[in-house]
C-alpha cells in the first residue's frame, strides 16, 4: 500500500444516511432536537456506516495506544525522564494504567504498539513491535525523522487500522504514550493552526513556569530551523512529529479508509488528526473528538479541525483516557436511534 | 417522619475520606491531577460514602422519575397539551422513552412515580401511585398547592429515597415529566438565584418567540402575585412549584439523609435542588450535576448551587436523560480509585 493509494480509498461520508437518521430521530417520543448532540452523533455514525438502520452501534471497538520516545526529551521539556515511556508500556501490558481501567469499563480492546520506544525492551506478547527507531532525533536541532520513516510509520498505523476493521472492529479510538510528545504535538499544532508556539505549548505532565518558557522556545526553534510547510504534511510530520504521532495519523487515515469512526483522544491525537486531514480532507467526516484536553493548544487544534469535543473534564493524561469517556455517549446515541418508541408506536399526542 | 426530622438526619459529608482518596489517587501511575474532574468526583464519592476504600462504586442505582401536571399549562406555556404527561408515563412504563433506553444502558432502575398526573389514569403496576391531586392549580392566579400538600410531596420523595437506600441502592438519579413544569421551575429558579424571570425562562419543549414572552410574563406574575420568599422554601414550593418538583426536593433530602449521592438531571432537578439546599445546606455535598441543560436558567441554578455539570451536550428533554449520561463518568472515577496501579506497584519512575 502506498500513501496515495490509502488516501484515495477514503470516501466522503454518506449525507443521505445522516438525513434519514435525523428523520427517524424526529419521529421519536421527544420534542424535536431535544437530545442535542446525541442526535448529531447518531446522524454522524449513520453517515459513517452508510446506514440509518438499527445497526449503528460502535461495537466491538479497540483503542490503539502507540508509544515512542522523543529526542527532544533530553532538553528537559517533561517533568518525567524518558525511561517512563517504556515503563508505562509495561504498565499497559500488565493492565494497571488508567487506559486499561477505562478501556475495561467501556469494553474497548487495548492494542499496544511500540512505534519507537528507546532502550532495549523485552516486551510481553501484548505489545506489538513496530519500532522505527530508538526514539526520534531532537527536533530542535533538525528533522525528528526522515520522510521515509514518517511514511513507514503512517503505513504501519493504516495497516493496523485495516487489520482491526477486517477483524470486525467497528470503532477505533486513539491513545498515546511518549515522554516529550506534547512538544512535538505543539510544533505540529502551531504549524497547522497558524498560531504562535506560546499559544499552543502547554504544561504536559505538569512542568512549572520556567520549563514551560523553555519548552515554548524549543517549539519555536524547531519550527524556525526545520521550516515545515502545511502544504507538505508528511514532510512536516517528519521534521517536527514523532513516531507515535505519525503512526496515529496512519490509524486515522486507515480507519477512515475502512469506513470506521475514529474517536480521538486529546492533544497528541489532535496533532495527528491535523496531519491526517491535511493529507486527506475527506477523513474529517470520520472523526469524533472524545474530549477537550486541559493541555493548552488542544482547543485550537479542535477549532481548526472543526470538531466539538464530547466531554470536557479537565483530563490531560493521554493514553486514550479522554476518548474512553466519550464512548458511552456514542453508545447512547446508537441506542436512542434503535430502541426509542415513536409518537405513533406509543400513541402520544404531537405538538399542538 | 417530619421535615425537621428529615433535615436533622443530613450529616456533612466526610472531608477526611475525600483527602484520603486524593492521597491514594496521587500515588497512581499518572501525573498529579491529570485525571481532572474524575479525581474530584472520586474524592466526592469517598466523602459521601465516608470511605476511601475500593468500595465507592455508585451501583446499584435508581432513577426516580416523578410526573405531575401543572394548572398553568392551560395558559399555553408548552408546545404540547397536558395529556402528554399521562401518555409519557405510560411510555415510561412500557420502556419506550429516552429515559428507558439510557437507564437500560447505564444499568439504573427506573422508579416511575405519579405525583399528580391529571385525568383518570389506569396505571400499570410499574407506576407508583402517590398523586396528591390532578395537577396543581394555576400558579399565576394563586398558590399552586397548599403548604400541607408541598410537605406531603416532600415526605413522599424522602420516603422513596429512604426505601431505595434500604434496598441497597447506592445512588439516586432524578428524573421528571410534567407538561408545564419548566414554568414552575423558572419561577423557583428566579426566586432562589435572584434573577429576573426573563433570564431564567426558556423554551421548554420548543416554544416560539411569542409564547416565550408570554411564558416569561406568567412567571413574573406568579412571583408578584404569590410573593414567595427565599426564607421560607416550603412556602415558595407550595406557591410556585409543582408536585413532582416538591417530590424531587424530597428525594434529594432523603437521599442525602441516607448518605447517598444524588445525581441531578437538568432544569427541573435544579429547581428542586435549590429548594432542598435552601432547607438543608448540608445536602449540597451529596449532589452531583449530571449535565447542563440547554434550557435557559439551568446554568444560573447550577451557579447558585455551586455545582459544575459533568456533561454538556445540549440536551433539554428531562426525564433523567442528562443524569444517565453522567453515570459512566462516576463509574470511571470509582474504577480509577480501585483498579489503577501505583508508581510503586508498577515500578515506574516518579517526576525528576
Amino acid at each position: 500500500m502506498t500513501i496515495t493509494n490509502l488516501i484515495s480509498r477514503i470516501r466522503p461520508t454518506d449525507g443521505i444516511a445522516a438525513a434519514e437518521a435525523q428523520r427517524r430521530l424526529d419521529a421519536k417520543t421527544k420534542p424535536l432536537g431535544s437530545l442535542g448532540r446525541l442526535e448529531e452523533i447518531a446522524a454522524q455514525l449513520a453517515s459513517i456506516y452508510r446506514s440509518s438502520s438499527a445497526d449503528i452501534a460502535p461495537s466491538p471497538r479497540a483503542v490503539v495506544i502507540m508509544a515512542a520516545d522523543h529526542g527532544v526529551a533530553s532538553r528537559g521539556v517533561s517533568a518525567y525522564p524518558s525511561a517512563v515511556t517504556a515503563q508505562m508500556v509495561h504498565n499497559f501490558a500488565a493492565g494497571g494504567a488508567a487506559i486499561n481501567v477505562l478501556a475495561r469499563q467501556m469494553q474497548a480492546r487495548p492494542v499496544i504498539v511500540d512505534m519507537g520506544v528507546a532502550g532495549v525492551n523485552d516486551w510481553p506478547s501484548a505489545v506489538r513491535r513496530h519500532a522505527i527507531g530508538a526514539g526520534t532525533r531532537d527536533l530542535s536541532e533538525g528533522p525528528a525523522m526522515s520522510v521515509a520513516d514518517a511514511e513507514k510509520a503512517l503505513l504501519i498505523g493504516a495497516a493496523i487500522a485495516g487489520e482491526l476493521a477486517a477483524e470486525g472492529v467497528r470503532l477505533i479510538a486513539t491513545g498515546d504514550m511518549g515522554i516529550g510528545n506534547t512538544t512535538a504535538a505543539a510544533a505540529l499544532t502551531a504549524l497547522f493552526t497558524g498560531r504562535p508556539a506560546a499559544q499552543v505549548t502547554g504544561r504536559g505532565t505538569g512542568i512549572g513556569e520556567d520549563v514551560l518558557a523553555r519548552k515554548s522556545a524549543i517549539v519555536e526553534r524547531a519550527l524556525r530551523r526545520n521550516a515545515p510547510s502545511v502544504g507538505d504534511p508528511i514532510d512536516a510530520l517528519a521534521k517536527v512529529g514523532g513516531f507515535e504521532i505519525a503512526g496515529l495519523a496512519g490509524v486515522i487515515l486507515g480507519g477512515a479508509a475502512s469506513g470506521l469512526p475514529v474517536l480521538l483522544d486529546g492533544f497528541i491525537a489532535g496533532s495527528a488528526a491535523l496531519v491526517a486531514v491535511a493529507l486527506a480532507p475527506a477523513a474529517r467526516g470520520y472523526l469524533l473528538a472524545g474530549h477537550c484536553s486541559a493541555e493548552l493548544g488542544h482547543r485550537a487544534a479542535l477549532a481548526t479541525l472543526g470538531l466539538e469535543p464530547i466531554v470536557d473534564l479537565g483530563l490531560r493524561l493521554g493514553e486514550g483516557t479522554g476518548a474512553m469517556l466519550a464512548l458511552p455517549v456514542l453508545d447512547a446515541a446508537a441506542h436512542i436511534l434503535s430502541e426509542m418508541a415513536t409518537f405513533e408506536s406509543a400513541g402520544i399526542s404531537g405538538p399542538r
